[in-house]
């Protein structure tokens, strides 16, 4: 299934974009079935001091509230600007979400890939069918850089 | 640091027998600071529709709503009636949480003890300074296989 996934992860990052206005780390991440947006959410964690404030919670969080289903429909993506870390890769394993799409790579090592191999053999009860990361990976990772650097200044 | 844990665990329990009461899978966790509960919560994934509604993260957001911190107090610990997963392991190493008590083992093996090895050698920013398993751990053990025997039935 050759798609293009540009327009999406777009979505996500001008949701990072109104991360970073918020003076939060600028990730953000959309949820897709069918063609249509059914959940999104940005980094949240400083402004709302709620620990699992990341992206990808908050995009499930905004998916959750408007069915009351902790379940993703089957076939749904997730685009999120950054690799995921270790707690919502356990939460869209959860969800069962079947496809990720994901832009920057976790220079860290402590995130997804890291327990992909541990999932694809089959230690949950879930696996996805697709993830592909560096996704406008460039750009996604600029915009981090950049907000680290003011950051540090 | 010789402490009884009886007394929290026996909290958390109780919290348990409450998520059973509306018939959700029956574990329960409380967050202590310096002997006072700081946060509680039980699971509630199917009355809340919510992904991540894990006794452990209905504690930490309990915790967070009440001081607007998404990261615990140094010195806090966990009681959980039952081994954290990877989301929640996850959620517990953001809020930098320093001890850890849980009951009943998971028998999947998709849980904590096979991550911890990683997180022990310093995969992540954090780690648990104590970690225990096996706390009242029979107690914990049977409310869970009582709840999925009436389950069945």
């Amino acid at each position: 299934m050759p798609v293009s996934h540009t327009d999406k992860m777009m979505l996500a990052i001008d949701l990072a974009k109104e991360a970073e206005l918020l003076d939060e780390v600028p990730i953000g991440a959309v949820l897709v079935h069918e063609g249509k947006i059914i959940g999104k959410g940005y980094n949240l964690r400083e402004k709302t001091g709620k620990t699992t404030a990341h992206a990808e919670i908050q995009a499930l969080e905004d998916y959750n509230h408007q069915t009351q289903e902790w379940r993703l429909p089957i076939g749904t993506s997730l685009y999120v600007t950054a690799e995921p870390c270790l707690m919502c890769t356990g939460a869209l394993i959860w969800a069962r979400l079947d496809s990720l799409f994901y832009g920057a790579f976790d220079s860290k090592n402590a995130s997804l890939r890291t327990f992909l191999p541990m999932i694809e053999k089959g230690l949950f009860d879930h696996r996805f069918k697709e993830v592909e990361g560096g996704i406008l990976g460039d750009v996604c990772s600029s915009l981090l850089s950049n907000y680290f650097k003011k950051k540090r200044h």
